[in-house]
């Protein structure tokens, strides 16, 4: 898969679906994410969509239309399948094709009249998760999150050794992922105070969120066949915004030897649609540059072409929007806004380093980023780093403060592209409000 | 679901299916366990089966010839699905109908044609996963295995301030669980040498077996709804043998402080024969019965209940067969021997702490108990623990000597329960071999 611009990227590309003409959509025709959806209030299956604007093209319907016709059989039944497993499954090639044809069909020049009865209006729909996630693993890429979680800890040796040579991550849970607009229940959990002789179980008083990236895998590897640096992105499909809730006083008592468990397992919020890799392509980058001082990555992990363009420019923000300030009708506040390229190791570094034992990676998998934090004050990515862990309040407009997040609260993440010459793309929203615990 | 025996476990139950009636046998009518199969060589679908002596009855063949009639309608559906989710779904009371109606069908009064037109020889079976496992959790339940690890790294202080109070867990990888007698790559990984500046990306020398206990969810929770301790059982479908292999020199460089990943995920082995709660009735025992100092559980975690029957009394067996034992038609040599009576966390406290926090199980997820030892120094279910971390070497019959495993070395697990006055029950074997990694 090329990493360069192609046709569906030119700039002058217009559709006949009006609303992606706007200069504010996230959903241009350069952009064609991918998701599941199904009516509001229906019963009836889910479809496979792709976000023109404020439309979704059916893929279901285009199939059954013959609007496909001239893709590889394989690639339409795809299409019609109830989520987006069998489309990342295709692989990178025949992904490609399937974006220049939809591009095509969307195109102003183009005979829309078939086509525009397959689309359905954002509003009447419900988005639901892109594939039924088999596994999910969670990254912990940023140095800068790194180095400042690690300092709350471990003043005079914030970073471990290990960090600049391993990508660190986790298994994460994968049957509490939601889409966004899930309501989120603050979770109970064993916490031990300070000058407590033994833990309590109760409500978090530390809820936090993460601001992350995350990329589905496209087609797979088999048990015991690693993946090469070079060819990593070939089996990456696209990238969406994630956020890791985290119960840190629950974390800081659990996660003695074995890592985080539950103080993350309550629940982690996905954006539903799906960029693909090949809609970011004006956007790569060069990895982050190392510092002087800094090892280089051992060679599974290093090649010209990672260092060259194996970063992405992608603008995350994350923004808070309390009950008071949505009574008096607010707009969402900013708590920091980052660039996906400050990571530490690229996406394709972690895909590779998760297959570089053997381990296999299924279509459909969810890998994330970790906590995208930059060099700056304002683009840390949780409130941990942002109040260090509640000792510097967070004023929000309403003259409420934070140092976590207290119920009823929103938290919304936005992820954008923007480059001279190029038309901006967006990732929508991933928003989850904060509820009281159900279970008392 | 009562965890008292019943009329499935009367010991004078006889089977029309002779090998059943053997003494030695792990299958007889009182076991009753479900895997998943083909005939061998062939690319037909599976089915799902029950073992009874060296025969498995097919439940697809049972369901198409009316043999299952009697049963609710969605249960005789499940049993001719292709694996045992939705088997587990069904919940446990509608599981104890089943059980008992398979009882009926194999009893040597009944009359027997019929079913014995569903039987398939072992010999002539591949036995596949149970289910398609969504998510894999790992426990660390064992108190004598944390402090026999622990003392290796801290001599001082080898159990951390939160062992007694939290059932520790990871999330461990699903995609890389494979059934018995798969054979197993020797990992590459990240090893950093004691005295070594960096570290360098190579074959792991230190590879291990865990000897574990594996439990499926039956029927799952939503998320944000945790299940109560004296309910917890009802959502256990039925039990297996785990060997979750563990890279330690790759371990002990990457697990700070997101916990162990590449060093588990290349590969877990799972025995194909679930053996149901129900059939381990007999062999209900107190839990591990705590210190004098020991803290009690937290609230959540406590029950009379679950004192008085939370534990099980599963003797379980590590053994090793290297190639030159092999070669020299030498029976494979027992490293330990243990109980799961044995640990500290039983099954029901596992499962109710992981959906504590709201995290939903869904019905065909494992959990797994962590590695399996006693107090008494053979019953240690991991060479990190029988050697010393490789400080004290393993003597085979044929004058070999082992640190960690070797190529060609096959791993096998066994597990049985014995009492008397009930009829020994078994849960087959766990096996895998190393090979030399494929990828140089």
């Amino acid at each position: 898969m090329s990493r360069s611009p192609n046709a569906t990227h030119d700039p002058h590309l217009r559709s006949w679906v009006e609303s992606a003409n706007q200069p504010d959509t996230d959903f241009p025709i350069q952009n064609l994410p991918f998701g599941v959806f199904r009516s509001q209030n229906s019963n009836q299956p889910s479809h496979i969509g792709v976000a023109i604007g404020d439309q979704i093209l059916d893929l279901s319907l285009c199939y059954k239309a013959g609007l496909l016709q001239g893709l590889p059989e394989h690639v339409q039944v795809a299409c019609a399948a109830p989520n987006l497993t069998q489309v990342m499954a295709i692989g990178s090639e025949a992904a490609s094709l399937l974006r220049s044809h939809i591009s095509q069909l969307l195109q102003k020049n183009e005979q829309p009249r078939e086509a525009q009865a397959t689309l359905i209006s954002m509003s009447d729909a419900e988005l639901l998760l892109p594939t039924t996630i088999n596994d999910y693993t969670d990254f912990y890429a940023s140095i800068f999150h790194a180095t400042n979680v690690g300092k709350l800890f471990r003043p005079d040796n914030p970073l471990l050794p290990n960090y600049k040579y391993v990508p660190i991550a986790y298994h994460g849970r994968a049957s509490s992922i939601v889409p966004s607009d899930t309501a989120i229940h603050r979770p109970k959990g064993q916490i031990k105070k300070p000058q407590a002789p033994a833990p309590d179980f109760e409500l978090t008083q530390m809820l936090d969120y993460e601001l992350e990236i995350g990329f589905f895998v496209g087609s797979g590897n088999q048990l015991g066949q690693p993946i090469h640096l070079d060819n990593a992105e070939e089996h990456i499909f696209g990238l969406c915004l994630v956020n890791d809730w985290s119960a840190r006083d629950i974390q800081a008592w659990e996660y003695q030897p074995l890592g985080p468990f539950l103080a993350k397992s309550f629940a982690t919020t996905i954006s539903p649609w799906v960029v693909t890799l090949e809609a970011l392509a004006p956007f790569r980058c060069p990895a982050l540059e190392r510092n002087q001082n800094d090892p280089s990555p051992l060679p599974y992990l290093s090649s010209p072409l990672n260092n060259e363009l194996g970063g992405i420019d992608i603008t995350v923000e994350a923004l808070l929007h309390s009950s008071q300030m949505h009574t008096a009708g607010m707009t969402p506040f900013r708590l920091s806004r980052g660039s996906f390229k400050q990571m530490y190791w690229t996406v394709a570094q972690m895909l590779t380093h998760h297959t570089s034992n053997g381990c296999n990676l299924r279509p459909g998998d969810l890998l994330a980023s970790g906590t995208v934090s930059g060099a700056e004050k304002d683009s840390q990515g949780c409130l941990l780093e942002i109040t260090q862990r509640g000792a510097q309040l967070v004023q929000l407009p309403t003259g409420e403060v934070r140092s976590f997040l207290s119920d009823g609260d929103e938290v919304i993440l936005r992820g954008y592209c923007e480059k001279e010459g190029y038309v901006r793309i967006g990732f929508g929203e991933c928003r989850g409000a904060i509820l009281s615990a159900v279970f008392e």
